[in-house]
């Protein structure tokens, strides 16, 4: 009989040898990546907001307008869209580029999107200011690499099933391959409770914290699929350590193309807003920093 | 072919007909449960603090005294352990139920102490001042309608693999057969994630917060397993709307009998409730309430 | 940076120090378990069909006769029925007891029924040929303990979240308590899958039959919940090296006061019964030694 | 209070009205997809062995004559390994490709290889008979789109968290952009269970034969991880109702570079394959008819 246990906690605590250049172990100080004028990593909370999909001119300005009035830094909105269904919208793709970057004219805010194969990698980078990797490419390894030849920062999604010691090793990708700009986003994994669409896992924020130097946000509106408990898992994400957060808002979620039934109003994201700055005072950090320095 | 989509989020928003009593919308108001001089559900934080198992008189005590002297509320130790294995340490049973009140004459805490079987409620209630029934027990249905007939609050924890509605439908049947001081405690649930233990449900918390009266807590020992992000999701937990927080803590923890990874030290138990005073500051709760009214 | 991977195959191929009295490595022959006139964990396959729950005389009696035509061994049906929800039916209890004690004095056939509780194993055992344990009271030591100082065979259901590991280590409880007649089933597991129940592990079924010497058989009903796949699941069990099979089995599964919809009726059972026959023999086993031995 | 129940096993059993192209309501004979002098989808089992990467001349021409010996019928190989650490062989890329030509010149047996990234379909398919999107791909839409307008079969692997749905809306795309030579393969789902890599799901095989008209076949290698108990899941996939295995095999498995734990022997496979025969004889199934149209 053997006396190995197979599965013990001691064992999970260690970290794979081959996390080396995401591994903190080698890189004491947290990375701070720079985006225009904002730092995702540092003292401050960045702020990432804006609709699933840009569907149109006016709802891609309307929300970028509301949401930079309460405070955020970052625009997002998907162009290219990973859809389950061959039949569900698609996105607008380059024509959803051209107004993201009408928008950043118009606004100020830098713009993140995603890009969903490696052929888009330059027409996207001509574009965005962060290049979106979505939870569905998180083991897109051809994407990785091309996206860690690119001058941009790289913000990618933890996989819906990826481990910890995955998405760190997905990081380590575009590290390798040059770039060492990269932001984590828990986005939620895949578990058996039917309330919520994804089971948001902040026990992950709060080890990739002290496993890796790379910054870490968290993206509330995927993990739950409902807009009603967004906000005090915002606070919740602030509480435990992310050093920002990207959530989905529509001026009109009911009438929104897609993922309408997680995306708060412009009205919830003030409230959210007043919340992450009293929970980011509360542990030492500074809300709205990037405001000021503009 | 059927036009029905087989799972979607607005389905999933729906509670069941069987969530009566347990339901806010026929009980608007939170429960509050009180427990000696404490209360839990109201404005305050409760916090729940003590080893895994209680092992003899000096370790119990030694706890005691550090947890109080942070501002715990409550001690939690067990007599009665469920075990994986019939070749692990099983507890001290009554006498660890002696030693418990004992230990509440030297300090003044009530105690939360487990019960696992139907036969032992009366014994258990006869010491404890909170009954605990424990995660591998949440559907053993005679259990709770055991404690369902005692007039001593019962802290309800999540099963590891229970899903929400399973979770609230287990509290149905203890206020169903007479009992309404029912505490719901979150504790993890298993996922596939091997660096934690089990996977901390915070959206769960937020969820129940809105669909049930009940209070609700949570314990970031068990659902981590280690105690180097205790701290970090205590404060997240504080941050969505727990109404208090059961944690393990051990005098020594690398001599426990149970349990030692995941146990904060004393040290660890201070710099905790500090935290914890912060957070709850800022959202309007009062940390300390309890104390002031001893 | 530390050099030990965090899980590997090679870890999770070695077993647990725990596992002793179940374990095949010290106990190099199967366990063959009698019951009445048939045994299970030999060269023969056992059938064990029934009603989810006792309902009345006709209703069992008319699938009892049904089932045994078809060559069923045993006869399945619970008296005492945990359900997720106090609102929901609970079973006849003694009532089905003694039910189900008149369908073995009318057809032979012995009787498999759940025992949900310590203090109701006495009564059960009096009138039952094997105690069930349940998936939900997998975990329930003070009821594994109870069953383990019994001298009637225990039919053990793996939890919906239980590891291979913790199911042995429950087998082990009862073989400790002094229990070595002991019958596994493999039941399903809780996954993310929404389209059938659980998701049934036969991988589980091929390595409990290396690493034990206890008999398994497979649960096709609970596993999936639908009756349109158990035929072909049945025929996976056998050929993975099940002990045999226990299913679900209504003669109007419509009417069924609990889980018609994955009951199969008559009519497929005895479809089933031809299926299984083949595949028995396929592979060297005797589907029907039982009957002959009568 | 609301009346739905938010999770029923009825709404699971009804199809997504996007599953069209691959729905077998709309389409009610069996797809059967020509390789070379074989087929897939009819009354044959088809056998793809191989190893995990290709790694030299004499090692593929090795395993290709030996699998073929005992009767597989169709070869597999990686030559673009997707990884999850950048530091794990990648493969030979083209030049395994090349190796692949080769041997399937000296023994006859197409081949099987994956591709990883849309800029290599055009190379892929012009060395490869059958184009494979593994697990990590399966929701890369614009490799299902590039795959989709090759005249080339696809072997499209299962998600290691894809729900049926998914797979089967993933296979939509591929049939969507004008290829329906697509094959399904389930490899397992990831669950809690560390005693094996992953959940081989054949409930999932048995319902897609069902839902669909597409081809399924079962690759237990991935599935498990370990090689000790991929016999007796042949066996069980076989009389579940697959249309075909997919195994990886080794000459010299603990000298592979890749995957070697879970690579069985060339001896396993001429036993496996004798299990095979008489398990397909069984249920009136055809194991080597492609060998005699040869």
């Amino acid at each position: 009989m053997k006396h190995n246990h197979p599965f013990s906690i001691e064992a999970s605590n260690l970290t794979s040898d081959k996390i080396v250049l995401t591994n903190r172990e080698n890189h004491h100080n947290n990375t701070i990546v720079s985006i225009g004028p904002y730092t995702i990593g540092g003292q401050g909370i960045a702020i990432i907001a804006g609709p699933c999909s840009v569907e149109n001119r006016e709802q891609i300005t309307s929300i970028a307008r509301g949401v930079k009035q309460s405070g955020a830094h970052l625009l997002r909105g998907g162009a290219y869209k990973p859809r389950t269904s061959p039949y569900d919208f698609q996105g607008l793709k380059e024509e959803g580029l051209l107004l993201l970057q009408e928008t950043r004219e118009i606004t100020g805010m830098p713009i993140v999107t995603e890009v969903i194969t490696p052929a888009q990698v330059d027409i996207v980078a001509h574009y965005a200011d962060v290049l979106q990797i979505g939870a569905r490419n998180m083991q897109n390894y051809e994407l990785l690499k091309e996206v860690g030849q690119v001058n941009k920062p790289v913000l990618l999604k933890r996989g819906i099933s990826a481990t910890i010691e995955e998405f760190l090793l997905a990081a380590e990708y575009i590290m390798h391959a040059g770039n060492d700009q990269v932001i984590l986003c828990e986005r939620g994994i895949r578990t058996f409770e039917p309330f919520t669409r994804n089971t948001l896992d902040l026990s992950a924020v709060a080890l990739i914290k002290q496993m890796s130097h790379l910054p870490i946000i968290v993206d509330p509106s995927h993990a739950t699929g409902r807009k009603d408990i967004v906000i005090p898992l915002v606070k919740a994400a602030i509480a435990v350590g992310a050093d920002g957060i990207m959530v989905e808002v529509h001026h009109q979620p009911d009438l929104a193309l897609s993922d309408g039934s997680q995306s708060i109003t412009l009205e919830m994201f003030a409230e959210m807003m007043d919340e992450v700055t009293k929970i980011a005072h509360t542990i030492g950090r500074t809300p709205h920093q990037f405001i000021n320095e503009m």
